[in-house]
């Protein structure tokens, strides 16, 4: 029965579970290193650690000790009797609130596998096919994965910065999204908020307030939105399905005008969802 | 007690675990919704299951019947005792063997849970105070995390186009890397292989293979590497930590050059490995 390190013991693998509330499973905020292991020692395990602690850095997920993860290997490779294996530590944040809003308050959940290596006789033999994927992130625009620790990061570094939240920026220095809100920037009469196609997430809640705006007198626009933009409008704001729609405050430190119409807009957002419930 | 749907059934939260082999806790493989719940009635549900949908066609990740979503968000939100709330539901991959390279071979997990709404009076009163993060996935390049679904989505289209693994490209046809392997171009005594500041991996393997390589007579050059180049070079070869150093035989479906350059490095990687084992 292949044995499984956790949080400083063996267990076996079919035993081995972690809180459904770990923002490791709920944000992929975690960090994980494969090593290979030659006749029982692994390889490299210094330079794995350096870009293990890289990660801890940026997405706030703590490293044990080197020796403590030197030792968990090792034991994890004789009590799979392994000689020649691959191994891997992953490191997930732990759990916390059932609120996942709420940071971790439980300590990270520590694993290390560890299997025998495959052959890859025929792999050198043969080598492989690849096909081709153009476009960086494409294939995931508009999805909702567990895969969110870049918005983990967006947030981790809000904080350092003593604010609420991240707002990303793609080419050009158009402006997205939040870490997990839309945004629309006010102009007189007109909301305007940036197209799908700049690859932001398909928020339902922005599309409903672009369904119910016209009805409150405003005009919806589908368009590139500029960070200049921001401190030039009338009014920043975002949605989410919590929240509904609310109001920045600052951007970079420097205050954006508030005219007062997020209430009108989440007013006229929160009638319509409660009209519709009915 | 917080209480939590897991698997069709409530637990108390404290007691919801997922398997540690969850490839959702791997490899982030898995799909998320946050919903608002309006005086125990669920807003947009459908809107959020298209998402789920789009995702799961994605990544691979089965989604429970809208009526079963439905029955649970019901359900944990009544045990609760909640009237205005969040909701969410998070549906992961399921586990499968301790090798991490194998797919899951168990069903997903699907976790629900709900919690009271917070009070918002604050946040649309002061309104959010934002920070800008430019240069798209710039605060994470490097870093291994187990928001690992670019990877995984990588996998699905390569298998679904009856390949063994897909090459990211960047911009204007840059080649980067492959799903988990570091890539270089042989060209007569030359290895070349795209350098970091293209937003890769820091491969281990790929930076040892660049210390060792000199020793065995090659010539290591850190350059962009385009997709001509591979049709015209003459070997292909990629890194990972576990398959060392091995070949491409095809890209797109066809044909890249053979020298067998591949067993020269191979062997001086191993034998430097071995040797400095010793």
């Amino acid at each position: 029965v292949p044995q499984v390190w956790l949080n400083g013991r063996l267990v076996e693998a079919a035993d081995a579970t972690v809180p459904a509330l770990d923002r490791g499973v709920l944000w992929g905020q975690g960090l994980f290193e494969t090593m290979r292991v030659y006749d029982g020692r692994v390889w490299a395990l210094d330079d794995h650690l350096v870009r293990l602690h890289a990660g801890a850095e940026v997405i706030d997920v703590p490293v044990p000790e080197a020796s403590e993860v030197a030792r968990a290997i090792d034991e994890v490779v004789a009590a799979n009797d392994l000689k020649d294996a691959g191994t891997r530590i992953t490191i997930t944040r732990g759990s916390g609130p059932v609120d996942p809003q709420a940071d971790a308050d439980q300590p990270p959940n520590v694993i290390v596998t560890a299997w025998p290596l495959r052959d890859y006789t025929e792999l050198y033999d043969k080598g492989v096919a690849l096909v081709t994927i153009a476009g960086g992130g494409r294939p995931l625009a508009g999805l909702k994965t567990t895969s969110y620790v870049m918005s983990v990061a967006g947030r981790v570094i809000a904080k350092r910065a003593a604010a609420d939240d991240a707002l990303f920026l793609g080419e050009s220095g158009r402006v997205l999204e939040a870490t997990g809100s839309n945004l629309f920037v006010v102009e007189g009469e007109s909301i305007i908020t940036p197209p799908l196609e700049e690859g932001i997430l398909p928020g339902v809640t922005r599309r409903h307030l672009m369904a119910v705006a016209p009805r409150a007198g405003f005009v919806v626009r589908e368009e590139p939105v500029t960070l200049s933009q921001l401190f030039a409008c009338d009014e920043v704001v975002l949605t989410s399905s919590l929240r509904e729609v609310y109001p920045a405050r600052t951007v970079d430190g420097r205050d954006v005008r508030r005219l007062g119409v997020d209430q009108k807009l989440r007013a006229a957002y929160h009638a319509a969802v409660l009209d519709a419930l009915d």
